[in-house]
């Protein structure tokens, strides 16, 4: 089959990997419908994380299932199906409280590589949810954002407590940024402020349900956030970048007592001291996507959201190191491979 | 009156200090009952904190009402009350919320030094909280720990969210740490377990209501709490020490999902990455003692709870300078200033 590789940064190449095989009972084999570019994919695109090797790339993904394993019960060939980034039992004690990208028996899907034509997905029964029935082709992008960024735009907003009567800001304007707009609109917010400098991502909030928008960063972001919130600051921050900068834009956009939910991959250390005086709420990590997978399958299935207009580049899986240049260079918001 | 007034590390004398007066129609002046010394009295007496010129101390104090500003509508002359160490309006939105130590128009009480006969009291209405009537003698350690330390380790309760069935983790056995253990128990936790190696503390914490003692330390503490929570960590943890170290230890013990609540002022810098793959809720800060204090209150004058017991050493008021050694030294857990 082909599929995206890595070789160094700045070096994506759709090359001939071997077709995937089950290699235990309870993985399944699916024939990916569309596939993605993911912002944390840019880390080492960019050179700021290490790139291990010649390294399979992708861990989003839809598809409809091959073939499935001995044990596996409740996925069955010909179903279109979803999952996330984390494989997961969805049967341990972690997994029952909901955090199933943290389960005992977690496996990486990123190490599996799904920018290519077929993908084995361990635990397929935990992992996996399918659609009642195969979906029209419109409806593919918003399930293949469900993979994912929305899935951790909506971790991000649950994480921030997010509901009726409250305000939220949503620190950083990336496709999860745009998606906690979505997810904070669906869950009730009466005032959302996304923070963004780019009048296109900034459109695209307002479609999303955003109500004002901050222009400032740092310690001016800070203030026009206080301006807008009788000086006290937001109720729930949705951090949605991942830097020592952006994490502490948040903290000072929030009030104390509120709630941050950060879902970006924290680069850096915190101060503690500012931390603690803050009185905030911090809570976020690797989003658990498959706790939301079904009410998100839901929202899409009946139209009530359109999180796929994130994408705003196609490209065939061949032309996948184009679709990386363009989210590095932000020509695109996100890039999605078609298969 | 008489003082207590750090000149510099090390060195605390008790001395003439001028009587407080009224400044603000706000104001309430106290006549000291008791007071106290605190864990965070420490940080400058070892030089850890820089000290600020010939620095007034004490924040934490039980005592008479002398006499109250014009404003001043609920507290009364010949009241006894308790406060906390940072001064709240109660009526603002950030108070109604529930976080008073970061109220708009809080006063830092440290900063007047209530180890002292007398002391000042801003915002009297929205900081004191009365008995229903002047306390027996042997009841005012338990209302002075509710002051700060019971207050704040209640905080830590709370913020660590326990509550039935839930296995709680304390990190520090200092005052906080086991009054945080008293908290555990009558907020409904089922196991409860003390980071300690002090025997003495070890003690007091059993007879606060901890079921387990972990001796060890940094990964082998942590490798402990696992083994006894099923390789998953706790719910809850308390972190109580205010370190980096500790705080990681913290992290380490809780589960994914779960719950900490920090109380000691956090010294140093976080790793983002640690804290984001733990998956970790994360709440503390300056505890809103005020918002508890009613509670407290309650607890403590029908005598289910008996705080007090943390205090290990009484001396008079003007061997105050004994007490910051005995606690520097941990011959005491906390020193209680008799006025």
């Amino acid at each position: 089959m082909r599929g995206a590789v890595m070789h160094a940064p700045g070096d994506v190449r759709v090359e001939d990997r071997p077709d995937p095989v089950i290699l235990e009972p309870t993985d399944a084999i699916i024939r990916l419908s569309a596939t993605c570019i993911c912002g944390s994919d840019l880390w080492s695109y960019r050179g700021i994380e290490a790139v291990q090797g010649p390294a399979p790339m992708g861990h989003e993904y839809v598809g409809i299932v091959e073939e499935v394993g001995a044990a596996v019960a409740s996925i069955k060939p010909g179903q279109f199906v979803i999952g996330s980034f984390f494989a997961s039992d969805n049967t341990c004690e972690i997994c029952r409280a909901g955090y199933q990208s943290s389960c005992i028996h977690r496996e990486l899907v990123g190490a599996i590589g799904t920018q290519a034509e077929f993908a084995r997905i361990p635990l397929a029964d935990g992992t996996l949810v399918a659609t009642p029935e195969p979906p029209p082709a419109d409806l593919i992008p918003s399930y293949l954002a469900a993979s994912d960024v929305l899935g951790t735009g909506w971790f991000g907003a649950a994480a921030a407590e997010v509901g009726p009567g409250k305000t939220v800001v949503v620190v950083g304007d990336g496709a999860v940024g745009l998606l906690s707009v979505l997810a904070a609109r669906q869950l009730g917010a009466e005032r959302i402020i996304i923070m963004s400098r780019h009048e296109q991502r900034q459109k695209l909030a307002v479609d999303f349900g955003a109500t004002d928008i901050v222009t400032e960063r740092g310690d001016e972001g800070i203030a026009a956030v206080k301006e807008l919130t009788n000086g006290l600051g937001a109720h729930s921050v949705i951090e949605a970048v991942g830097t020592r900068e952006s994490m502490l834009q948040a903290i000072g956009a929030c009030r104390p007592g509120g709630h941050i939910g950060y879902v970006g991959v924290t680069h850096g250390e915190l101060p503690g001291d500012v931390l603690f005086f803050s009185h905030v709420h911090l809570h976020g990590g690797p989003a658990p996507v498959r706790r939301f997978l079904p009410e998100l399958i839901d929202l899409i299935s009946n139209r009530t959201i359109d999180p796929g207009k994130v994408f705003d580049l196609a490209l065939p899986l061949a032309a996948a190191a184009e679709g990386y240049r363009a989210m590095d260079e932000r020509r695109a918001i996100k890039t999605l491979l078609q298969v």
